[in-house]
């Protein structure tokens, strides 16, 4: 089993790379592509690092062979910079997709082509629940260019041209690392920073919902979508993750009962209209039954994720 | 004012084309593009004809200049045809629209995009009555790339690259003509050839139930979008146009009120399920009262319909 993962040197691509290597003893070669070169985890030797910019067409049609069994495409640009720079966006957001899709259309149609998107494709005046019926509309660039290769993975999946399914990803919950420019940043800052006993801004509402996943849920959904039968070509190949709805505030209630109340003391409450504006625009509940009645999981409660990242990422 | 009608020569470009010449007497140019070249109605000198293929990207940035007021893109590869060619498909219905925005964005924001979606956007288990907010889940390749398109429009729109509008046709009835391979080219042919006294083919169940416009209520609907002041950028900027649910029996009745009983033996009944099948699979009854309520309008009954053919197009 020859597996690809696009963004592999990037957060998720990481940590998707560790598990498959420890739990996939059928696992002949991983493939990690970024734009700088990947590192392979644990010098496993059944690593193999690309440093590939994504709109080298060239590059990616050699990249799949009869030997692939599955592709991740993880690599993005990510909301904030697409907003920026739509054309960078749209290059490797969304024709590279095609590009990647192409060349499993050509060269092994069989691959199981697993994307990240995004509940960023949804957006603007929404239902208090999302269900898998419900319209997108984003209201970004990045939402845009995800739902178009949701569409794309759809019709190349139903002509038999790759084996495709989209998987759209809730706010990621607590990530590692450092703060970024996107919108959600603050999401796990205000976990992460005081728990390394630093000092966190909170830029919205403490009664705003959010819709999260920790990040080994997703990397364990990640998993089990490479071992789903492949649907019917006529079905809908877009599952909405399972994630959970909790508010800013009793994040913040959850963190003082693992680690007391005096953690919260470095959080400050300054509220930022254009970032309380575009996170309230996401959905903060989404209908994610289909996703659980194929085994895909959630989260128990945040506490757990919580724990988690102190085990794990600390 | 300038206006261009990509699709010039088709059988809406030439209607809407004589609509505009009539009644826009602020018109001061009509540029009419088709890949053969089009014929410029009545003669009229207002009319630049111009032979181009939609693939040819420097030829539509040098379309869209400062006098531009607005385009209509209706040029498509129709439904069967983008379904056996799919990559001439993106080429035209995709790429083309997407170098056409471009070429606004570049040459002038501010020109009026009125693009030419369609019900087949729709597909698979859909609700009984679609409303703005189900969600598009195509089950044809023609269906993905106006989909695809829909998503491109709003996002250029939301950023202020265009001021675009895309607007979901109905299925046409009664087209003049002859017939062709779409799988909906029966509705118009069991009308059609009996009035002239020709024979047709129905290859489905009677009690099947279409979403229907005539032609000249999509005419003035077209025509109507060019006068509607610009939406907010961040509404959504798609319009499910009016049109009627009606079964194919009721066609038949209404064809007999009209024409008398013995019209109908011009017609054969010979079920096809595919052609059954794709035709089913398409929405009966959209919810359009965000299109009425702008002013748009739906034909009042078939029978006028039948009356508007026998007087214009024949």
């Amino acid at each position: 089993m020859q597996i690809i993962i696009t963004g592999g040197q990037g957060f998720l691509g990481q940590r998707l790379a560790k598990k498959l290597l420890n739990e996939r003893r059928d696992l002949e070669e991983l493939v990690l592509i970024d734009v700088i070169k990947p590192i392979a985890p644990n010098n496993d030797p059944r690593v193999r690092c690309i440093e590939m910019d994504l709109r080298d067409s060239t590059g990616l049609q050699a990249l799949i062979t009869e030997k692939t069994t599955a592709l991740y495409h993880l690599a993005a640009i990510v909301s904030s910079h697409a907003e920026q720079d739509p054309d960078l966006g749209y290059e490797i957001n969304f024709l590279a997709t095609r590009n990647l899709l192409e060349a499993c259309r050509q060269n092994n149609p069989k691959v199981r082509f697993i994307f990240s998107s995004s509940l960023a494709v949804f957006g603007g005046e929404l239902p208090e629940i999302i269900q898998d019926s419900t319209a997108v509309t984003p209201q970004s660039t990045y939402g845009t260019q995800k739902a178009m290769c949701e569409l794309l993975i759809n019709d190349y999946t139903r002509k038999g041209f790759v084996d495709g399914l989209a998987l759209r990803l809730p706010t990621i919950c607590i990530r590692p690392g450092k703060p970024n420019k996107a919108a959600s940043s603050f999401v796990s800052s205000i976990m992460r920073e005081p728990l390394h006993g630093e000092s966190a801004i909170c830029p919205v509402a403490q009664d705003l919902n959010l819709w999260l996943s920790s990040p080994d849920t997703v990397i364990n959904n990640f998993v089990h979508a490479l071992t789903l039968p492949s649907l019917n070509p006529r079905d809908w190949h877009v599952i909405n993750l399972p994630g959970f709805t909790i508010s800013v505030k009793q994040m913040l209630a959850d963190l003082a009962q693992v680690k007391g109340e005096a953690i919260l003391k470095h959080i400050q409450f300054n509220f930022d209209e254009s970032i309380n504006n575009i996170v309230a625009s996401w959905p903060a509940t989404i209908n994610c039954k289909t996703a659980l009645d194929v085994g895909f999981t959630a989260d128990k409660n945040f506490v757990d994720v919580i724990q988690q990242f102190i085990q794990c990422d600390m």
